[in-house]
């Protein structure tokens, strides 16, 4: 990791924090700090609050490098940020979107979005150091092509990243929504966790994986794609043409199948108002329902945790993490799920690898996806700048 | 990784493929190799073929170094071995052993088996570099301690490294069994392959897991504890308390319980005359009578394949290996185990998944643990003595 790396992942850091994390002597990051400066790579803010002595200055990326764009797809939104090179968000814009109506609709809103954006900090296109995207499936890294992505068909073998390079003359880098959602979570800890999972439950069912410290994709990039894991051989036939898949059974489609079912059997009046105000039901809903204290939804709700518990405690005996971030759209439920899903692990991992097991919602919240976009966005573009120790 | 790391992981190379291989030139390369040839760290044997020039010497870990210990503990049975450092196998001895005798009476026997081995090769206690135990259970690598091991209650907290390591002066080191499979098909591909799984069928289930090229241990140490993954949840009850882990359903006891069954209830004649002669039946004996053909014996042994692989369907959903490499007693059942893993793992996993996964018996075999147990010894007396770039 080079010093100009070490200032990125740490979010503000002062000098002699730097040195003490890098191999280096201060004498050596100090005159390098200073070269920094110098070239406008790095620059200095505020006081940090020291133990004595002088108040050392905090470095942090230049913000006069310019800006990021990130760009969140989701199976059913789409989510477009400006942020700074330490990944402050300067404007940012969220909307209902539908990915399979496929790469030519879709990326013309989000090309529309990035002009919007610019324009509203005061940007200009050149000012652009990179862009980082997030889509709803598997990526193959390398390629930035999408590969058989079961929610967005039409994007088969589609590269965002070569469609998206020319606008701004600055380098595109496309990967799977969990993995970012890792990935910012894994900055926003300051790389602090070496080996935690991030669950993501919308649509779909999808895992972001940090190994020894760094996001694993796995062979074919396909590392993660827990939502086709079997949590009961004589359970609903899922899309993928399996039976009894988790994410047939506990993600958003599905508990807002068995909320309509529910509200149609009477045994829900809120439930029932809802879905004649709207026509129809979704994850929010049952989560607001849920919150409202109703007993079909609490029920519903339960049962998807426990579900979700079972699959993650087959993940939790392979991988054994010291921590599980549950993100997406489920997090809106609030703590009855993540209860039922504790219970279900707890009851099902080997005591060892529940030890110290944490389950929580992602601390980075719905920000996660956006986060972890600029994070690869500005983390790759140091990489393709080289070493500069 | 050092020169000598690079030395000890390709098991003889030249002095060219060591400079293509590590980041320094040739002419540095070859003056830190006149160094370690002078201090008798490395030697030079044989020629190897090139592609014309002069023959290169191969380079290998100097023998005059001494001598590796390595143990493989299983649940029924103990091997012992004197290896060299670039671990060819001097002498070896293996036997039935029951390691729910405790720490006293099966270290006192590894104890004896250690000091035959090393007279049989003709090595004195002071010659051995360094001593690598595998055991069937958990271990907190850093203290070498075992933790909650569900085959060997009796060792929960033991610490067989501070038990050894003043009998002749050396470090020991202690990891689970199929983490040393892992590490020794690691070291047999010359660390080629980046992610990849070792699956050991036994009296357990175990899995050992390399992620980014390096064996992977988990947060607490019980990574790969994919015995008690739950297959069916109206399963027969596990020792763990739970229902239907694939342990309790796939593994040799169950095998061996579901085989005695068959030759009870008159299905098998060649099952039951070998209950008759043995008063019990074994995974082997169910491997033999499947090699023969006989159908009650196939029967089970699909089953058990089609189970085991519902598990590794999970895991591969989830790790997205290149390679799943099958170990243990249940190799010598043969192609009819295998074939119903892979339909069963194709069958159930994702497309993206399984696009180049193989899936094939440990190409080690029998040996994998015990050379693991080499590599381990080996691969951390390297790294105790330190950077000899």
């Amino acid at each position: 990791m080079t010093l100009l790396d070490s200032v990125f992942w740490s979010a503000g850091i002062s000098r002699d924090a730097l040195a003490t994390r890098s191999a280096f002597s201060k004498t050596r990051v100090n005159s390098a700090v200073a070269g920094m400066l110098e070239q406008g790579v790095l620059e200095e803010v505020g006081v940090q609050h020291s133990t004595g002595g002088r108040r050392p200055e905090t470095l942090r990326l230049n913000r006069r490098l310019g800006v990021l764009l990130g760009v969140a797809m989701g199976a059913t939104g789409l989510e477009v940020a400006v942020l700074t090179p330490d990944l402050e968000v300067l404007a940012r814009h969220s909307e209902p979107a539908d990915v399979r109506q496929g790469p030519g609709l879709v990326l013309s809103r989000v090309r529309a979005l990035m002009r919007e954006l610019l324009a509203q900090c005061g940007a200009t296109p050149k000012q652009v150091i990179s862009i980082g995207i997030g889509v709803p499936g598997p990526v193959d890294f390398d390629s930035g092509q999408l590969v058989n992505p079961p929610l967005m068909p039409e994007w088969d073998a589609f590269s965002i990243r070569d469609d998206l390079r020319a606008d701004y003359g600055a380098p595109v880098f496309v990967d799977n929504d969990v993995n970012l959602m890792a990935l910012g979570e894994l900055w926003r800890m300051q790389r602090g966790l070496q080996n935690f999972l991030v669950i993501k439950v919308g649509t779909g069912i999808g895992c972001g994986i940090v190994c020894h410290g760094v996001v694993y994709r796995g062979t074919n990039g396909s590392a993660g794609d827990v939502g086709h894991i079997c949590v009961d051989p004589s359970g609903p036939r899922c899309h993928c043409g399996n039976l009894g898949c988790v994410e047939a059974m506990a993600a958003g489609p599905a508990i807002a199948r068995l909320a309509t079912e529910a509200a149609q059997a009477g045994e829900s009046a809120l439930l029932a108002e809802m879905l004649a105000a709207r026509g129809t039901l979704t994850l929010q809903d049952v989560a607001q329902a849920s919150r409202a204290g109703d007993t079909a939804a609490n029920a519903i709700v339960q049962h998807a945790g426990a579900l979700l518990g079972q699959m993650l405690a087959s993940v939790v005996n392979f991988f054994n993490p010291s921590h599980v971030f549950i993100g997406g759209g489920i997090a809106r439920i609030g703590p009855l799920f993540l209860a039922a899903v504790r219970q279900s692990v707890y009851h099902r991992s080997l005591a060892l690898s529940t030890r110290h097991l944490e389950i929580q919602y992602a601390p980075l919240g719905e920000r996660a996806g956006l986060i972890g976009a600029g994070v690869l966005a500005m983390q790759e573009s140091l990489r393709l700048r080289g070493s500069v120790r």
